[in-house]
């Protein structure tokens, strides 16, 4: 039985899954579910940052941010660095645990131990308001294990970290 | 071992998966992975969709649009929706043999078949060119199956269909 709902927020948490990943700035490192591609030519990303937050401020500063995609077995490191804030000048890859990766055309470094990294430069700012403010950055540089494999990553919404979901068909469009 | 990738678009075919959703303007239908929330509160969510796409002129023209998110039994109705244009005039309901569902607050049909509908009206269009144009719509309404679990639902990214993967922690925090 369908019924409509008076609760609006519930088609946002009704939602089943996204990838999460870790956005460095700087040597500042946050976690993410709000991320997504923006275009595929020239190949852009998007990620959407609460407007409060420490690496909000970063990116306005910089015009740039990585992404770090990991794995499903790096869950301990994504809790720490979403529990902790930057405003706090904490340094997360020494409280993490993790290893810092030199970037080659920005000046925000990466996560050595995630299997992806991109290097994006910031083009636009959504300016919409919202409880997120999203930026699109332009894919400068990317890193990537030769072995890796997209169901290594790691998923999260609304309180539930999964593994990336087996799949059902192929098809023979890219998209 | 970890190497430099010469073809940027590697970084976007890397992504693990995200939701499918299926997007109606008025009695037209048409598949999309480019889907993801925009804010918490107000509660939107936004799309992107090719310019040359039959439902980017029609979301233009109406304002408005409906997500309808289909279950992993669905895929069917996914890729018929997805292999014919709204350009050529196919009743996309009659070939893959959905209901109309009616709408409360927009006057774009929903897909009685899809456990989820959310009603958006646009109120902000991205404005960076790019292979996607990027639609932001506030939920007005929400149509929800009182039984629907988000592991129903359909995953998809660079030419595989997913099923919503297993969970592997829940966790405190909402988001």
């Amino acid at each position: 039985m369908k019924k409509i709902e008076s609760d609006l927020s519930r088609g946002i948490w009704s939602l089943p899954s996204f990838p999460i990943v870790l956005v460095t700035v700087g040597r500042n490192i946050m976690t993410a579910a709000a991320f997504h591609f923006y275009s595929f030519e020239p190949p852009s990303v998007m990620v959407g940052i609460i407007p409060d937050k420490y690496t909000n401020q970063l990116i306005h500063d910089t015009g740039e941010f990585g992404i770090n995609i990991p794995t499903s077995e790096q869950i301990e490191i994504v809790r720490i660095c979403g529990s902790v804030s930057g405003w706090d000048g904490v340094d997360k890859y020494a409280l993490a645990g993790i290893t810092l990766r030199k970037p080659t055309k920005i000046n925000s470094f990466l996560i050595e131990e995630c299997p992806v990294n991109l290097e994006c430069q910031v083009v636009h700012t959504v300016d919409y308001p919202g409880s997120h403010q999203w930026f699109v950055g332009e894919i400068k540089a990317v890193h990537r294990e030769e072995q890796y494999q997209r169901d290594q990553a790691l998923m999260f919404w609304t309180r539930e970290f999964r593994r990336v979901g087996e799949i059902l068909e192929k098809t023979g469009a890219k998209s």
